[in-house]
């Protein structure tokens, strides 16, 4: 049980997992900071939070749980500014897509009490942003990571792990190597892959007659590419070194595809499709 | 109203079709033709057709609609089989994700009943196959491509229309080359970047582990690598020019992209981004 919440940043994710612990009773009271006033206040009206504060000392008090909840890219200025008024009791947490970076500025930041940061990333979201999208059940049986530094201490884990279950997630622990390594792979590619799509026809001469003949293929592939351009470029540059590997991979595998396209080997391709295919196939069952 | 209607190949788009005109009472009796005997017993056991045919020349005795409904790669064949048969009244059309190739077939195999050929292409589709998988509403609002030819006839093109209005499409008419080449863009190259994500993933030494801290963006980004193989196999090899256009412009745009990461370009990604961000977020609205 959270008596005192504080989340900073009531977007999307920060404003679901607010719903989620208030629907199963597991916070007392949340706290909601944020730069934007009207974010803020619809967070109020919403009923996600339970007060906002635009001061972040005045929000951090008396909190024993702070989970931030911003873009990756503002994670070191909040960590900078909350150091010095980081409550003794408080555990902090995060919900950053990359962890390396997260943990280079908390350590940085928090000196001493980085031992009560635990660093974690829900693997849940929508391509939509804000607090009018936010979800109550947003983490039901998604997968939450938390990747814990030799250092972190023990009972901090232990707090957030509970927090995030009783959130419907269910906690998985990496290192912050492995987890950037394999998220390279499995999110931050395939947003780049999307992205550049949507790019590449909206440059196209003839963009509007390729949307009218598109179908659900093209609308999927594509979903992610509505996502939030900073948030993203953010996460690009803190990740950029597994994601340049990832990258680079799926460039190589891609010119083998044209290659066989251009010389027609049917029975390549064929192969290749067929590999994918019931690999796919497998993860719909386990979807 | 179509009084006999034979549709060869039983499978989604088929089956799909002949359950949406059922549905609608825009046909007396439907005929289904196909391979797999297992396949017809299907659908008749389904109720998708009324009676199936394992001989060619006994399915369209007396039909005055023919839809050739089998992959792309099979249409030579099955129109080459057509050809010594069609019914004096009958019209065909087909459903063909490429449509080039497929005139030039069936130029080839119908000679003077040529002008009764319309050919034709529903944007519809799941990743699924098969009869078991067709829906009456599959092609409800969904965009029907006609390419007719010069001399294709132009009755035989408003009876293929008014059949796909009754199965609740829309329907449009391109030129075979525009049908290909902008298809090439809005649904091969999907197919192509799904199939290869997937086929990326498989071959990774942490297949598992990627797999297992993945989420909705790795899920809905590669639903379409679960299509069929040889399908796909046969639309590259069909489409293989515009393909090859498409796929070379999107490795050089993701060579950018990766270019970009590499220098921390944050600038150019977030223009990128916010470029693709925009007008997914306009097709969000269309659909």
């Amino acid at each position: 049980m959270i008596e005192k919440l504080c989340i900073i940043g009531i977007g999307l994710i920060g404003g679901s997992l607010a719903r989620a612990l208030r629907y199963n009773g597991y916070v007392r009271e949340v706290i909601g900071y944020g730069r934007s006033v009207g974010s803020l206040q619809q967070a109020v009206e919403l009923g996600v939070i339970d007060r906002a504060e635009v001061s972040l000392p005045d929000a951090v008090r008396a909190a024993d749980m702070i989970v931030l909840a911003v873009p990756v890219g503002n994670m070191a200025e909040i960590l900078e500014t909350l150091g010095p008024v980081l409550p003794d009791a408080a555990v902090v947490t995060d919900v950053g897509s990359v962890k390396g970076s997260v943990i280079t500025s908390a350590r940085a930041a928090l000196g001493s009490r980085f031992t009560h940061f635990v660093p974690g990333h829900p693997l849940a979201g929508t391509e939509q942003s804000g607090v009018a999208a936010s979800l109550p059940d947003l983490f039901t049986r998604r997968r939450v990571v938390l990747t814990p530094e030799p250092d972190t201490d023990a009972d901090a884990q232990a707090r957030v792990r509970a927090m995030w279950e009783a959130a419907g997630a269910e906690v998985a622990t990496l290192t912050a190597a492995d987890h950037d390594r394999l998220l390279a792979v499995s999110s931050h590619l395939p947003h780049m892959l999307a992205y550049c799509l949507v790019d590449m026809v909206v440059r196209h001469d003839e963009y509007r007659a390729i949307i009218e003949n598109s179908a659900a293929g093209f609308s999927d592939t594509t979903r992610i590419a509505a996502s939030d351009p900073v948030m993203w470029r953010d996460i690009c540059l803190a990740n950029r070194d597994a994601l340049v590997v990832a990258l680079r991979q799926y460039h190589d595998d891609l010119g083998a595809i044209v290659k066989a396209v251009e010389k027609g080997d049917g029975k390549w391709l064929c192969d290749t499709f067929t590999r994918a295919k019931h690999a796919r196939a497998k993860l719909n069952k386990k979807i």
